[in-house]
């Protein structure tokens, strides 16, 4: 199924629980919006396209549960603001709740929202696929893909964008391997990035993050290829780490790219004015059930990190591949 | 305790179980070289400086269970390949062995391997201490220090090369903050070098390996400090992403330095000769019980990297500290 989609029967969000991938295979249901901000928070819905569509669908659990503008305007900002850092929430959100603007009765805007919505999903996985399209002409046959954090199927609707470029090369017969940076803390690219490479027998070899720099050394990679949350003014925010794999592969004259949808641009703002979520030293203090530090160890763990257009050899958007600093322009 | 020590009661090699640490700390005793072997393998003790003095301990067990020189040829060569990229390990299995050559009984040499083993555990804690003492002066008052894995007392048999640095900084009333890196694959920086530095109540903040480009990028860092495995004719080898931060380092014109015995001085070779030991797939497939990636993965992982001279501000020896290319006339 899509990593995130409308259940029409019972009138829910449907979503894959990341955070149980890959040991099990979960589907959760999200009949009120505290369950839907509570996935959100907990990851087990994530990925900056993802959380756009989540954005809509909580529009529409929010609209089922309210009955004044009021409460509404209270339960849009708890949701909002359920992650800082990617874009695509808040601009879910925001076209979802302006399709509701004609509703006159709440059952209305629900029946508006939730249109809304499904076009948003839609829309989503053509955009992956006119990404892979664009992206996949920078793909040589051959070619060793280094990736960080997941920006695959698992991040959006379908297909992926950094992965729906090795999708789409692929299935033009080019011969991709991926070589998966595991992304601590919270592993998203050992347990996700890998599981549903793996799903599709894409070739993948799983290293720690800072292994990247060695296996470039080594002449092992072909390029850096990653998704974004946030593309602003002078660069772009994603995964922590991605800076780290950005100037090591400017080191190593290594290209460097992002995909990303327009939905995560959000260009006439600077890095500057972008809160950079920080989240609970846990993630450091623990794996699973094992402690793996002192417990009274001061622990600094910001989940995004900021990457400079300098650093960025070509973003790859659904218009199409556009270089800085030429981005203004195109966008 | 020290790290690793002889007891003359018992007659056995005690040692820090350093993979229970931070959650529990216990001392085991080895009688026989087995345990010893599987204690190296296990990185029950690891650390350039502490698997030298655990090598030469390795002489004095082989010796006590042995009655033929054929069967002690035989017993020091699968001591000196418990792990292959550290030279101290080979280094203090030799000079434990020479000293046994005027031995003219098993027993006469277990004594004089017991004598030069417990002379090196000595030696090893003035070296630290003289390597503090030339490190110290690159350090000023208010200094923020980065450092990876675990080059501390619990690498050595006391006070540390990296951190023994930061130690000796600390005594001459210099405020010194370390920034630990978690170091994946076994996290020796969240487990050990929080720990032990929390225990001298020296401040230390843990980070993902990952961050440390984004807190150098945020001005946070004045300097990186690393110990050494080996250091070889054109660099060092080092725990794996210690190649990964000096590059980092290096584009933020940020010092790099290592700290580092002589006797991890292998300078005659070059570093295409020295094997990096691969080690389980296991370390990334499974953090304690929990499993965080697909089981029939493909994982590459090497335990160390190579840094080159060029990215090496200085390395601080017990001698001094020399900077590269200036490195051959020193030793």
């Amino acid at each position: 199924m899509r990593t995130i989609d409308w259940d029409d029967e019972k009138g829910v969000v449907k979503l894959i629980d990341q955070t149980l991938l890959p040991v099990t295979y979960t589907i959760v249901d999200c009949s009120h919006l505290d369950e839907l901000i509570d996935a959100i928070k907990r990851l087990k819905v994530r990925g900056a396209p993802a959380l756009g569509v989540a954005g809509a669908f909580g529009v529409v659990l929010a609209c089922m549960h309210v009955h004044t503008e009021t409460e509404l305007d209270a339960e849009i900002e708890r949701l909002i603001h359920a992650r800082p850092t990617a874009i695509n929430l808040s601009f879910g959100v925001e076209r979802a709740l302006q399709a509701t603007i004609h509703g006159r009765t709440m059952h209305e805007k629900v029946r508006f929202a939730l249109e809304e919505a499904k076009r948003i999903a839609e829309e989503d996985v053509l955009v992956n696929r006119k990404i892979g399209e664009y992206g996949s002409e920078l793909l040589d046959d051959g070619d060793v893909v280094l990736t960080h954090c997941n920006a695959g199927r698992l991040a959006c609707v379908d297909w992926g964008t950094a992965l729906g470029v090795v999708r789409t090369a692929i299935e033009q017969g080019k011969r991709i391997e991926v070589i998966a940076c595991e992304t601590r803390p919270l592993n998203q690219g050992s347990r996700l990035t890998t599981w549903e490479l793996l799903q599709d027998k894409i070739p993948v070899t799983l290293i720690t993050d800072s292994m990247g720099a060695a296996v470039m050394r080594d002449g092992k990679v072909d390029m850096v290829l990653v998704g974004a949350d946030r593309v602003v003014k002078e660069g772009i925010f994603n995964k922590i780490g991605t800076y780290m794999h950005a100037v090591v592969a400017k080191a190593h004259q290594i290209p460097f790219y992002v995909a990303a949808p327009l939905s995560s641009f959000d260009i006439k703002r600077s890095y500057k004015e972008v809160v950079i979520e920080e989240r609970s030293p846990d993630e450091l203090l623990f794996c699973g059930e094992k402690q793996i530090a002192p417990l009274d160890v001061k622990v600094y763990n910001p989940a995004f990190d900021f990457t400079p257009f300098e650093l960025i050899d070509a973003v790859i958007t659904e218009k199409g591949v556009v270089r800085p600093p030429d981005l203004n322009i195109h966008t």
